[in-house]
């Protein structure tokens, strides 16, 4: 399976952009099931030769022992209270807080941070606790992550797509704000990836952060931040995250293991403001009903996962740095590698054009003709290459001619042969459009 | 905290009932942390004494190397590919459904079978996948588990008691089927713990079972069949699991190892069955759609924890019967104690009645005065010790004299004391009452 498998879901009603996005997510996996051989830039995951599994199974009787001291306990004491069940909103929220702090600069404590099974229940949590009543919508950039999406759809919360076309997200808030109003809806949240977007690889610079948060501030919105890939910056100055630049107490910061140590360890969170929107109950009732929600869906998040991730955390004294950089470097040659070699395929005028993220996992290209799942399964078939198609990450018709790429979990060799089978596919997809007219 | 902590809800219109339950079990965590040397009969935690945490953790190796083989790869190369995003149903399937299978007699395949984050995340899945359109309820007997309660408040699902007060719970079932059709509601699935119940400790014979079935298939009700503690029968001999008895495709059967192994390993599953009410194709779409929203919750149970469960069933070789014997043991143990403790200090004619529970973890006790948050406060601080009331499982008034006592994680010492204590209690309470007239 390439990623989390949608279809359309029972008790929503999706719109028809809805089920095209899904029928296409089913169509991928069965791509990916149909043409093994083919090289993959469809999946986002984390690089597996930096997974160090043996070594922090091996860590975790170092978070027994540190328990035991810190409590005046026997560590096989600590470690059968470990495996019993526990607080709902976790157990290394301490540890936790401290790395966050240090690696992503996001201001932080144990009692504002709630523990999740990954960062997707954190987003499920949030996004349902925040628009409770008829009406309340999630805001979004377009596309967006597909996590967002089954979450609103499931949940039968509609998600409106931002118009910020323009690049202007705090104009585009402004706009949607008195669109819905008109409607007797009110936008509830505000979902964004502000550093190397998934999908598009693009970073929010600290200006359009601030202006976002105003205008989040203004109609009392909570910017959901997610910050998958913030500890895989290439170049540049990272821009603060929103949770450090939030004065009004509009950001929840959403945080994950997923990428910098890795997937199975299922261990996410959500950091919920000192104050919401300058209202301590508030933010306090907010930490409880997510509790709330969480003793009914995981009851509380394994503790021993939660131990090997307080394991590691002791082992690195706070910060995943030093245990990234290699991961980091990787990333960074694949994606320096990905763009020379699009650079070599697609020589200027061929009118195919790409981003450069400074970070992350993923590039945006952009095509001269629509790429959807026809598409995919002409490259998987007769090119051996599946790249992803942005519009199954749209929610509306913008994105038919861009396509994700995916160079995180790929090899130089794969990126240097897969970008060929697909300029080859390019080239030969244009040399049988029937016209010319409509392209520049 | 004693249990999972319980609020109102937001987004859903909890009824007086459940303000009050919910309010009960604020109050028990209040009194948890208020009077720490009290002994604990509120938590139906598994004993901790039994967990092996380094002994499975070490497993874990064993695991990777069975995939190995199987797979015909490296064991390093199978350990990154676990720590890897993984099938959203699961990895250790084909384990597990041999477990089931082997020790709780129950028709499985790995292919019918989806792993998930616990029982309670199965229970959230499969309550919110039946119950997709408005009007659509679950049944439950009463009182019943605080985990489904929580689930349909929490999905804004009606939960509705069935009136099996005179023990013909099928009769019961035709009686709220007539009742919810002349409302134009319909229920959907039916929630039940057949042996060894929580909060009631009792067990419904293959009867019982049967008739409840064919009530069920007659109204395509889905049974939700819960057996958390069915490998912990004491004595006489067990009926099959409703899933055994399932002719007519009606029982999807809830799984967990957290009370074999230990809560921290967050596994369970969901079985559905080979054909829903003989349809195999709505069957398949049943676990299409719990996979789906699943993905959009946890995405894949952590396959960390299932390579550590996937560990112990091969060491154990697909069976938990030797592995839970101690437990048993303790587990009988502890009841047959509590009940010979019950005798002495409650002699036969003082208005204090229980039941005899041939397995599990709780009995129930009636007594000749409402218990409710007032007493347990009472209880705690007065007498050093803290029963559960009955009424914070119930869905009406019918459970106010009844209390719910958890033998299973406390000393027989702890019991001795606590018995005492609590009968010095219902002394003084029924000595202090101010009238005779009303008990039997």
């Amino acid at each position: 399976m390439i990623e989390p498998a949608i279809a359309a879901p029972a008790g929503a009603t999706p719109t028809t952009a809805d089920r095209a996005r899904l029928s296409v997510m089913n169509f991928l996996n069965e791509v990916a099931a149909d043409f093994p051989q083919a090289i993959s830039f469809a999946s986002g995951r984390p690089a597996e030769a930096f997974f160090d599994i043996g070594a922090w199974l091996e860590g975790i009787p170092r978070y027994f022992d540190h328990l035991a001291a810190r409590d005046g306990r026997d560590a096989d004491d600590v470690a059968r209270r470990v495996g019993q069940y526990g607080r709902t909103n976790g157990l290394i929220n301490d540890l936790m807080a401290v790395q966050l702090q240090a690696d992503d600069g996001v201001p932080c404590s144990a009692d504002r941070l709630v523990v999740t099974a990954g960062c997707q229940e954190a987003l499920a949590l949030c996004v349902q606790a925040l628009c409770a009543s008829p009406g309340d919508v999630v805001l979004t950039r377009n596309p967006t992550y597909i996590g967002i999406t089954g979450v609103a759809a499931l949940a039968g919360i509609d998600l409106v797509p931002l118009d910020d076309g323009a690049g202007n997200t705090a104009d585009a808030i402004e706009h949607a704000v008195r669109n819905l109003s008109a409607q007797g809806r009110r936008p509830r949240a505000l979902y964004l990836i502000p550093s190397f977007d998934n999908p598009t690889g693009t970073t929010l610079s600290a200006d359009e952060r601030v202006a976002i948060l105003e205008a989040c501030q203004r109609h009392r919105i909570v910017v959901l931040e997610d910050n998958p890939y913030g500890m895989f910056r290439f170049e540049g100055e990272a821009p603060p995250p929103m949770a450090a630049l939030d004065r009004h107490g509009a950001v929840v910061y959403l945080g994950t293991y997923s990428k910098t140590l890795c997937p199975a360890v299922r261990i996410g969170c959500a950091v919920v403001p000192e104050t919401l929107f300058g209202d301590a109950a508030a933010s306090r009732a907010l930490i409880g009903e997510l509790g709330v929600r969480k003793s009914f869906i995981t009851v509380n998040s394994s503790q021993l996962n939660q131990a090997l991730v307080g394991g590691v955390l002791l082992a690195e004294q706070g910060s995943l740095e030093r245990l990234v950089a290699p991961a980091r470097h990787h990333y960074r040659r694949n994606r320096d590698h990905f763009l020379a070699r699009l650079a070599a395929e697609f020589p200027a005028g061929c009118e195919v054009g790409w981003n450069r993220p400074e970070g992350g996992f993923f590039l945006t290209l952009e095509l001269p003709f629509a790429f959807g799942e026809r598409e995919v399964f002409r490259c998987a078939q007769d090119y051996q290459v599946v790249p992803l198609p942005m519009s199954f990450f749209a929610l509306d018709g913008s994105q038919d001619k861009r396509v994700r790429m995916a160079f995180s979990n790929v090899s130089e060799a794969q990126i240097t042969a897969g970008v060929a089978q697909f300029a080859r596919f390019v080239r030969d997809t244009v040399a049988a459009m029937p016209r010319r007219e409509g392209r520049a």
